[in-house]
């Protein structure tokens, strides 16, 4: 069946329908299966067939299935499998980097079998030592998002008050890790979850991820929830954590390390609730959000303060982006606000991979993952970021080997 | 009179009323007259008593009038008089650095007669080879501040494409004459004047400033108006130029050397005429008005572009700031947005002086002015900034020495 002897076999795909201006939808999405042979065609030189294990939930996909002029990445095309990275198995290549048998991480389809043919964009996964899926998460784009960011655009200094949204997330997690280790002062937001997500079965507290992997009776703590999985380093297992069911304070503080979190959805105003949390103000904000987020921000930063402008989730999902009242605040403050992309940094992943793998395996560092099961539960996942669903980097398995 | 020799006089005085959220009317000030002894009081170490030649106004000042907290400077204190830069003539002095006769410039009162007791804010003129009046322009703060603004913030290279909102202001005109001596592409916005404010006489074309220096006929150029004089050099003769009723476009072309100019008040669609102006994108935009205009401007950046927040004078006479709504330009342009404040930037003045008074001398470099005669004027002067009355750098003339 896997052999990439040319075998055909069925392929069950997830299928972008058509571009969507306002919130994305689960309808937006189909499942559908057709079939592939297991074996790279012979006039396609250099192409890759794979088997996909892991796909990458990433908050700029949804920009993709927008008909936006001019972005600096194509839409998706309607009617074709959703195109996203992930952790795959080559099981057959006629590019001479790559054979039988070896794990990469590259831009694949959301389905079990991809050609891949963009190789370009293949990287070969050499150090097996830590979960796959880590590949697409803190080892692959979002870590070094997270690293770039945080070190090539905030010029950091220890001690100094970092502050960052969507802190819970996959970039985010990082970033405050990475601020953490370098001594400074830091503080995130992110939202509560829905409880009734999690609350499915009477007396057993679990979520859609507990449910999977074997649900944990919470009698003991009737306050909180059964989020998501750590994945445990050299040995695999899948520690549950426990955390609030208000907020991920509990997340970011104990398991991160984080001097202190809020949940911003309980936040009527958020400048008050910053200027509690960093009454000296912040040198560093880590931008993931945007919207009324940022508005509050600048009104609390520092003067020569820096704004690494990573994303603003908040306004993907929308069809006409919010306001932002306070950029005045730039010049008295004399504030650096800077964007920038992770493909600018690619060439550092080497040095990335050097600082951080070491980290992860001595603990140091640690990777949440929110892993939705199965092809068929993709579109809700991918979703799911834009409302703030996933804790930790969103994970599609599609197979575990 | 003015011998330092501790006569008391009558001293005209324009005061600040109280704190104005939102629009600035002339009759937030008021004038009056007071008296003044024109000796230092003995009790004053370092004071400085000067007769005011010329006063700065400045969009800055405006916030001044607000009942800002924490701001970067304090609000004036309502009943006194208009605090700002002036050039001033020194009649007595306790400061060692400063003896009766030197001419400098400081912070001062909108008085005829002001004790200067801030004296950090002191600095001498040496060359007096150039309108003593350009000490509070383009060898004075907003000199600099196009100076810093554009060196030191925008990382500016030979060949990219510039564009200055204001740009006929007291900073913008100056930013762009640096960006043509670097040989970039220079384009500038600037708004019309209202042409009834200068069809003042009939048969007659004059401006309140051309009436003052004696008004000129127009019979043989109907669609001109005189609107502002230009320093000439060395002499001092304030040659009228002349210049369309719609637009500053043949100022901006014309006397500056721009590439182009474009009237932004008549422009229905912003993004449109930025797109028209520079259909390769923008590189460098020198921001002083904020607003609509930046959100304009985002859009028209190109990657890798810089944007100098020196100012949003759109913003500061509205009592809720305008939302600015596509930041989100900034990451996949990787725009960095920086703002800044002159008063970093101080010790570089000799070094601009070095480089700008011989531009001047030479001709390489022009500074247009707008001066508006007697302490009575200075309050619709102030408010003239905000409405884009003034054509250059608005100077109040106090007295001619
Ligand atoms: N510049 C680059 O090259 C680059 C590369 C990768 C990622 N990014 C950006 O980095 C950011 C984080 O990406 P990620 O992969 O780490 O995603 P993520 O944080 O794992 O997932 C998105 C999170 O955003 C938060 N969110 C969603 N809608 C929100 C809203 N309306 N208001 C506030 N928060 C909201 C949710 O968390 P909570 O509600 O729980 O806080 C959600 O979990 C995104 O903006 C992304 O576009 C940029
Ligand atoms: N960061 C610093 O340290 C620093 C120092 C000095 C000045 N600044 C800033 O630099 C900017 C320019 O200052 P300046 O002294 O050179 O003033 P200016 O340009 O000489 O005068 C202000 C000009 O702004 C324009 N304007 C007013 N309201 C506007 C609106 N609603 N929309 C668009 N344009 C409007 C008007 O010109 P038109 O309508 O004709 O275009 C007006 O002539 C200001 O924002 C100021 O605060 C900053």
């Amino acid at each position: 069946m896997e052999s990439g002897d040319g075998e055909v076999v069925s392929n069950k795909q997830v299928i972008f329908k058509d571009y969507v201006p306002g919130a994305l939808k689960e309808s937006d999405m189909y499942i559908t299966t057709s079939t592939i042979k297991l074996k790279v065609p012979e006039d396609c030189t250099n192409g890759v067939l794979v088997k996909n294990l892991y796909l990458s939930c990433d908050p700029y996909m949804r920009n993709r299935m927008r008909k936006l002029q001019g972005s600096y990445i194509a839409p998706l095309n309607p009617g074709s499998p959703i195109c996203g990275r992930g952790v795959a198995k080559v099981l057959d290549s006629r590019h001479p980097d790559y054979k039988k048998g070896d794990f990469i991480w590259a831009m694949t389809g959301w389905e079990e079998y991809s050609l891949i043919t963009a190789t370009e964009t293949i990287f070969k996964i050499h150090d097996k030592d830590v979960p796959l899926s880590y590949y697409i998460g803190i080892l692959g784009m979002p870590g070094l998002t997270a690293y770039a960011g945080f070190y090539e655009i905030c010029s950091p200094k220890k001690g100094e008050f970092v502050f960052i949204s969507a802190a819970s997330g996959a970039v985010g997690q990082l970033v405050g890790q990475f601020a953490k280790l370098l001594g400074c002062y830091v503080v995130g937001s992110a939202g509560s979850k829905d409880k009734s997500e999690f609350w499915v079965k009477e007396g057993i507290v679990c979520s859609s991820a507990s449910e999977r992997y074997g649900a944990s009776s919470a009698a003991d703590c009737p306050e909180s929830i059964l989020i998501t999985y750590v994945h445990g380093l050299h040995q695999f297992p899948r520690l549950p954590i426990a955390i609030s069911n208000i907020v991920y304070v509990d997340l970011l503080k104990n398991k991160f390390g984080f001097d202190d979190a809020f949940n911003y959805k309980e936040e009527m105003d958020l400048d008050a609730a910053l200027k509690r949390y960093f009454p000296d103000g912040i040198d560093i904000y880590f931008e993931n959000v945007g919207g009324n987020m940022l508005d509050a921000v600048l009104l609390n930063m520092r003067v020569r303060g820096r704004i690494s402008v990573c994303g603003m989730v908040s306004q993907y999902n929308i069809e006409q982006p919010e306001g932002v009242h306070n950029l005045m605040s730039l010049v008295p403050k004399r504030i650096r606000m800077e964007g920038f992309l992770v493909y600018d940094y690619f060439q550092l992943f080497p040095k990335y991979l050097d600082m951080v793998l070491p980290y992860i395996k001595q603990g140091k560092i640690v990777y949440v993952e929110d892993i939705a099961e199965g092809l068929e539960n993709a579109p809700a996942a991918l979703i799911g970021l834009f409302n703030g669903r996933n804790i930790g980097k969103q994970v599609v398995a599609v197979s575990r080997e």
